[in-house]
């Protein structure tokens, strides 16, 4: 069970570490941190600083990949050979997914044409631009490939994912591992139920954060 | 806003990094990862490591101190310098966390002496270990102390916490950010939920690598 997590400059920490405390205690599970270039990788998070393993031509195939997403929503659409790679990884993958503002990556890798996907919330029109059928769901899955919405979504993503690969009852056992019996302290995290007010002003604050112009790459 | 995450050899990087996301996204926050000695931090899950930019000695003071836990329950409980550290930096701090099993940590440096205090559900009974008072509860206050239940626990808890620093407001932006409107696919997150057999089993997987002397280290 080879399990691919993309990482790169500007990545969102919580994106790829979510799904990878629960992906990498699937059995058998070898999980393969890549880059464009092996090393460290710098976060959006603080200066938090993650290592890559392996570059992209040491890695030619998955079970699974996933890619995380980054506060600038499309950090690597001018990165035409990480999009290449995702292209190609993707014709051996069993299962492609993505975490936040990662759909518009696969996006822009040529991925999810014609596909339902998710993403942020604030980044959810941007779907379009890469031809997918913008579905507002927590997790969106079509055919192989599964898109979660912003940054914890990948831990609910994660754990349906764990339920097709290695079964329900290890997808619970797992669930427990983590104790994730979620209790959040307000009743907001989704743009439906939050005060506009501080939807907006995030919104605003998201936006102005995005690459403006979408690369031209395309399958 | 000094914010001060211990890393070290062993321990579980969802426990920091869900907490991390939320902490660094606190205004004026200034992050430190600061280990026994600064460098490269393997942690538990699956080879992933992660870089503590600064050693003990570096770090004197914080506003905030979050301690991970680890799978093996008290990594750090053979570790006299950090606990020492621990025990210093916390008359320091306006607020001392934990997630999971990082509260063995807080108590095997004499921090939880007679207080109410939580922990992932299959070391809970450890609790006792260090005077505290196990208390069943997804996130427990006592004073300026709080502590988490297992992995996943340290999201709501770095929340609640945003909450009292920053306003309800501000956590709710946060919240908002990084769309936590959690949507667990089984509802067998803690234990009384859980199927028995699952829990039974992990119990038995998870103590077998519990450390099984706690250290004499005391206040």
């Amino acid at each position: 069970m080879k399990i691919v997590f993309l990482f790169y400059e500007g990545m969102t920490a919580l994106d790829a570490i979510g799904p990878h405390e629960i992906l990498s205690r699937l059995p058998g599970a070898s999980v393969f941190r890549v880059a464009e270039r092996a090393g460290l990788i710098q976060t959006d998070s603080s200066q938090l600083i993650l290592i890559a393993d392996y570059s992209l031509a040491d890695v030619k195939n998955a079970d699974v990949v996933l890619v995380p997403g980054a506060g600038n929503a499309t950090a690597l659409s001018d990165h035409p050979e990480t999009l290449q790679w995702l292209k190609s990884i993707h014709t051996t993958t069993t299962w492609t997914t993505s975490v936040c503002t990662g759909s518009l990556i696969l996006g822009a890798a040529g991925i999810l044409s014609n596909l339902k996907a998710t993403t942020h919330w604030a980044a959810f029109d941007r779907l379009k631009l890469w031809k997918a059928i913008p579905t507002k769901a927590r997790v969106v899955e079509d055919g192989k490939v599964i898109t979660a919405a912003g940054v914890s979504a990948g831990i609910d993503m994660a754990l349906i994912l764990s339920s097709k690969i290695a079964g329900e009852k290890f997808a619970q056992a797992i669930q427990l591992g983590i104790e994730y019996d979620p209790d959040p302290p307000f009743d907001v995290g989704s743009p439906e139920k939050a005060d506009p007010v501080i939807r907006e002003g995030l919104r605003s604050r998201m936006t102005a954060n995005f690459v403006k112009v979408p690369c031209e790459f395309s399958s």
